[in-house]
């Protein structure tokens, strides 16, 4: 019998590889998507999932890239949206393609990949679209003028398709994390860091929640986060 | 060796039997505190627990219940506030009475029952409160005049608790629930309602989240729900 | 011809200063509730208004206090609730009855204020009710477990008056004051304190607003202040 | 003696034509800019102001059009920023182009237009720059997929601005229009529409606030409206 398949978008060695190795560890396949494949490949052998290179600011690269996932490992069932790094500065200091940039991955981006998943879900019933936000999702700082704003259109647009979708059967949430992420290597016993894993518990009991009482925003925080 | 502690004020055939249903299935001593135990006592009697009359806008009768518990169990190391059943209708309708009454309810005895386990927990540098909150915990409408107001308080207390608390290594949590609670013998299929054994497990799952990930505030909903 | 009437709860030589003076100047009755008349009586002579006693804690003294506004100045227009000093404190500092009072202040007194203003204004469709609110309305932090709460509540059902009045033609709105208030001595360059009369300006900007266009949530701060 | 000057974004019969109708008669020099100046040459002239064709789509359109503006009347003191038209539909039927414009009008030509006055409003430690938002400036519907999506990126942006330039003088304010926009014909008794004059008494309050007490985000909606 066939795995079920996630993909998620935007890899790196604290979110992105917690998210593929419980994934891959509940039995999914896992398509491991980020611009440049050095650091996902190796995650993706060792976890017996797939690596695909994929600028997410590029609309062309995403729609190649999920062509590629389809065609490797089928129709996806969750998607992880966990691009997102975001360029920090004033208004001042932002550099115009950087501020678009920054749209792009957090939003355009998650459209389109959006787009990309929807079909087989729909036809189905059932999928799960999780996205990764941050404190900037809920407001402006001046030291977060490009990224805040990414991430405030990526929750209203994370909210249009929760709202739609839902009905449709497909969970769209969006996971806020409040604070520093840190590394698995850490007990957590500090409080002022996120270790990427218990994240992913959280992101993984969304996946599964029963239908009847879903959510759509959750906040994850350190215990000592001054908040 | 002794099971852990889990309270759980207000007890009814839908979200109260459920979150004792999966603490006791989960290994805790279930403590059950409602007005009057003639529903409670035999559901205390199916999990193993034990039930205690307390009519939570009595100070004296909190007090006296967690004194009863505490002898019977020990100290408590999960309290599930799920009191909070309130007065529908407009300041016009509403009774003077029946307004303080749910304030009462909702904060008061919030207030009295987080004292009265606190400090074991303190002690210990563990354990977690989870509050049943409801979307009129973020919004007053016309006619949840007194209900609202109560649900507000409620959430700016527990976000209250949950910022000092934290820090000292007890999770308090807020579970907005968004719809009509339905039965367990629904199938959570139609979409309409939420099944209270699908709200308990978000309960859970806060209640043992890994503490470098703590939420606080979380919503659920029928995937159906218009909001 | 008969001046409008402008009863203002909570009177001291800040906002309730600035909010009588401004009404009186724009050709108002001022009304001044207060727990005690020592200062008010003064400011009272000074505006050609009147000074009553009121404790708000107490549901006899609001009523009496408005039989004697409306026998002596008629029926209310602008009812300004400007009642909420809070106590300050973590829960476990905050004593029963000062927590209780803070809801009695905060909140009961202002449905019961409410309820005493709202007949003629619903005859005429006319009238406004502006609530001072503070950052404290909008979260819940450890030093504000009491303050907060009743803020909170207050917002919340300021947001059902609003919602259940305005289609009767009455104008309930809330000032959320973020900052500390100073005095109308500084000049308001220093951008560190709000000075009363410039909250005032926005109260009676409110009070005002044409109809199709009502604001119910307008956030004031000093422009130096770290939000 | 000079005029104090005020650029308004975003020219139509309704909102545009007030605030410029409105601030021509508190004795600013107005400048209109909009995509065509069909409709706004006519109310430059009626109100001895200055029409500017200026696609908020075209970065180098924002800069030519400003140059012009400070070449003919000088320094910007007031900017209003009422650009922002949507695109409603939901992810499925909103062209890709027509989501990207939408980003284009209500976030990166507020940033760039921000961009083009904020200096001589720091030299002079003065200055006001009001955004007109919506509804779905505070939550994403799945008809608002692209409108919503942008304005919520908008409102984060004016948050970030507001932070940043408060404390050098600059008042940056977000009005939340929550209704239906119809005439000044109207007389507002319907309560089922805003009047444009009626929002743009908002608006010169905003602009003219003083400095110890400024909002940032108000919200305006016609009384009976449903919200």
């Amino acid at each position: 019998m066939e795995k079920p398949v996630c993909v998620i978008i935007g890899i790196g060695p604290k979110n992105g590889r917690a998210f593929a190795q419980r994934f891959a560890h509940e039995g999914y396949a896992v398509a491991l998507l980020s611009r440049s494949t050095d650091y996902s490949s190796g995650l993706a052998a060792e976890l017996g999932g797939k690596a695909y290179a994929c600028d997410v600011t590029d609309p062309k690269a995403i729609k190649h890239a999920f062509a590629q996932v389809r065609e490797d490992l089928g129709d996806v069932d969750v998607l992880l949206y966990n691009a997102g790094s975001g360029k920090f500065g004033t208004f001042d200091d932002v550099p115009d393609d950087e501020f678009e940039k920054g749209w792009q991955i957090n939003v355009r981006g998650l459209l389109q990949s959006t787009r990309e998943v929807v079909g087989p879900m729909r036809e189905k019933g059932s999928g799960a679209i999780i996205v990764t936000g941050a404190t900037a999702s809920l407001r402006g700082k001046p030291f977060t003028a490009a990224f805040a704003s990414a991430k405030a259109a990526q929750r209203s647009l994370a909210q249009s398709f929760a709202r739609q979708l839902g009905p449709e059967g497909i969970h769209v949430a969006l996971v806020i994390v409040d604070g520093g992420i840190g590394t698995d290597d850490q007990s957590g016993d500090e409080g002022t860091h996120l270790r990427p894993s218990d994240i992913a518990e959280t992101v993984y009991h969304l996946a599964t929640q029963p239908k009847s009482a879903w959510s759509f925003e959750v906040d994850v925080r350190p215990f000592k986060e001054n908040w």
